[in-house]
């Protein structure tokens, strides 16, 4: 580390770095968890968008993975990922997309939660005389999609994608709620609500001759508080491998768990408000402001020293599209620390996924000693 | 318009449209109000960002234009914009590359608030043997950075950067606040500040015997509703060009002005919650809840059909990652209408800037008759 803010200060800002040590701490910890529970980790690279971090998340590299996007599904199969959940409910227009990287050799598996689906996809895969297999989505907290366990349609869903030959794989739910909640004791009941509702779904497709051999679960804090997932196959989670200031704020993580961050140049200064301006605003940050409702609002981040020493109570309190505004929290006892114009700063984002999305590289602080700093493409798009 | 309908539904959801005829007609209004006051028009292109919206916007397709970064400026001039000023608070680290963009041929004017960056600059254009020129940024209304008219250092930053031969282009102001206030009057009253501010520290630069031959103002709502530009040369804004649902709920434009929207297909239902789910969730609209704050929350962006007519009371009223969930306003009388999955919709979004910003190209629905989509790229980075 002796260099590193030396090699820091050559990156052109505002730009997004990712620690790789704790990117890899992170993902030990719920590679972990995940074989306690006997369970096989589908990690989602939404988060990522990077063949390089999906090279260092997925088991062996190649292992299965969950995407939110063709555009990731086709990204990381061309990068050797075979095995591939697409977890955003299927719209009929994409299904020849979906065939054609099943054709080059990916288990691409889709997702439905209507009849209306099931049916497309069972017309999609006799007429390509190919499968399609699917995963029916269960909705275990009212947060978006899914039906029921109990749903009639669920079978009807289950037996149209089965007789059809597009395939049912299994059953799918995510806790959305879970990230409205605090502490692992109310995130272990929504792993609870997510287990019981599948596993409930699972029950009634075999109970009327159906097979379903994945039954997969999971958001970030339900999967690190998950105490039984008995009967569940699989557990996903995304931004777990980066972790933010919203996890950190529903007690996920820590904040020095926190291995994105955005580094940022000071370019000026309001000393009668207090103010410290600098060159990331939202457009390098995203517009997130999901700490807004939590018990400590964080801005649009939180300020860090170069090092990543995080500074008491400094807050980026307002940002324009390339404009941040820094200030101590309201009510701080803090000093504001001085920090000249061209002052080097980094920056923890409220939301990962968001503020990973405004950018198309991540500068990353190898894992290891003295490393020369490393650049891995990001991708977007759909 | 006959076939537009077939030509949005061959697009992969969700993307970005561009109505041209309404970008141009929002870029005349503008323009003509920009000759009826008498000064130059110089577009923020910070917006678009994107080579061809630049050829439709700029005078003369090449002519004075403002930008938000590095990369904007980099990639304007590379395509023939050689008068180019880039109005955010410069970073020393940055002015190599301002300079190779001088010497490149592009006249690109950077932006100073502080003694520390005046002298930066000068030290660097000393170094150089080559001119810098600077506008002084000046704060009209404590939105963010800028110097009081009155203050002291004004003067001496200016010297700074003339006696140094870096060279003093003028002074800058941009009224953000005027964002926070409704209807014609309430911005130009901002307008007259912002003509105020920069008039005055025009003529106490002139005063004190240093040049200020550029005076320039702007925001999108002061550009719009400013009835008196004496002493001001010229004027910016940006977002004026597509607009979007927060300039409407300030009252700057009509929803029909909106030139940008995100097609979205239905990808499910929650009948029991009044839901239609959409493939466009905040990574296609942003993470940005602009409207929140004002008199008609639009949710993530109100709800179209293809065509672009607005659905009564219909608004994407929450996104996950890749998921929109379409509802009715709240307490509103109309019907939720049956939109089958697969069913195409355009979302009009709160900020044309941020919506933008998560696309790498516009499908343009062409100014003419009968004609065929176009895709323009855009792009973005520092």
């Amino acid at each position: 580390m002796t260099d590193l803010t030396a090699r820091l200060d050559q990156l052109p800002t505002p730009c997004l770095v990712l620690d790789e040590a704790r990117m890899r701490r992170n993902v030990r910890r719920l590679a972990a968890q995940a074989q306690a529970l006997g369970v096989t980790l589908r990690p989602h690279l939404k988060t990522a968008k990077s063949v390089e971090v999906a090279r260092r998340v997925l088991t062996g590299g190649t292992g299965p993975a969950t995407v939110s996007t063709l555009a990731e599904a086709e990204t990381f199969a061309a990068a050797g990922v075979h095995d591939i959940l697409y977890a955003v409910g299927i719209a009929p227009q994409k299904l020849p997309r979906v065939l054609a990287l099943r054709d080059r050799g990916c288990d691409l598996v889709i997702l439905v939660d209507s009849l209306t689906q099931a049916r497309a996809v069972a017309d999609a895969a006799r007429a390509a005389g190919k499968p399609i297999p699917a995963l029916i989505e269960i909705d275990s907290d009212g947060h978006r999609g899914g039906l029921s366990a109990r749903d009639p349609d669920l079978i009807e869903i289950g037996r149209t994608l089965h007789d059809s030959g597009a395939g049912l794989r299994g059953v799918m739910t995510h806790a959305g709620e879970s990230y409205g909640v605090s502490g692992r004791a109310a995130h272990a009941e929504f792993a609870r609500r997510e287990r019981d509702a599948t596993v409930a779904a699972a029950e009634a497709l075999r109970a009327a001759g159906l097979p379903c051999p994945v039954v997969n679960v999971g958001s970030t804090p339900t999967a690190h508080a998950a105490e039984d997932l008995s009967g569940v196959t699989e557990l996903r989670a995304g931004v777990y491998m980066f972790f933010d200031l919203f996890m950190a704020g529903i007690g996920v993580c820590d904040i020095d768990d926190l291995a994105l961050s955005v580094l940022a140049t000071v370019i000026g200064h309001q000393p009668d408000r207090g103010w410290i301006l600098i060159d990331a605003g939202w457009m390098a940050m995203s517009r997130d402001r999901g700490t807004a409702t939590q018990a400590v609002d964080q801005g649009y981040g939180l300020v860090c020293d170069v090092r990543g020493r995080v500074y008491p109570d400094l807050i980026v309190k307002a940002a324009n599209q390339e404009h941040g505004i820094i200030a101590l929290r309201p009510g701080s006892s803090a000093t504001l620390p001085d920090l000249p114009v061209g002052a080097r700063l980094r920056i923890l984002p409220n939301h990962a996924c968001a503020t990973g999305a405004q950018h198309a590289s991540y500068h990353v602080i190898p894992d290891g000693p003295d490393g020369e700093l490393l650049e891995w493409p990001r991708f977007g798009g759909w």
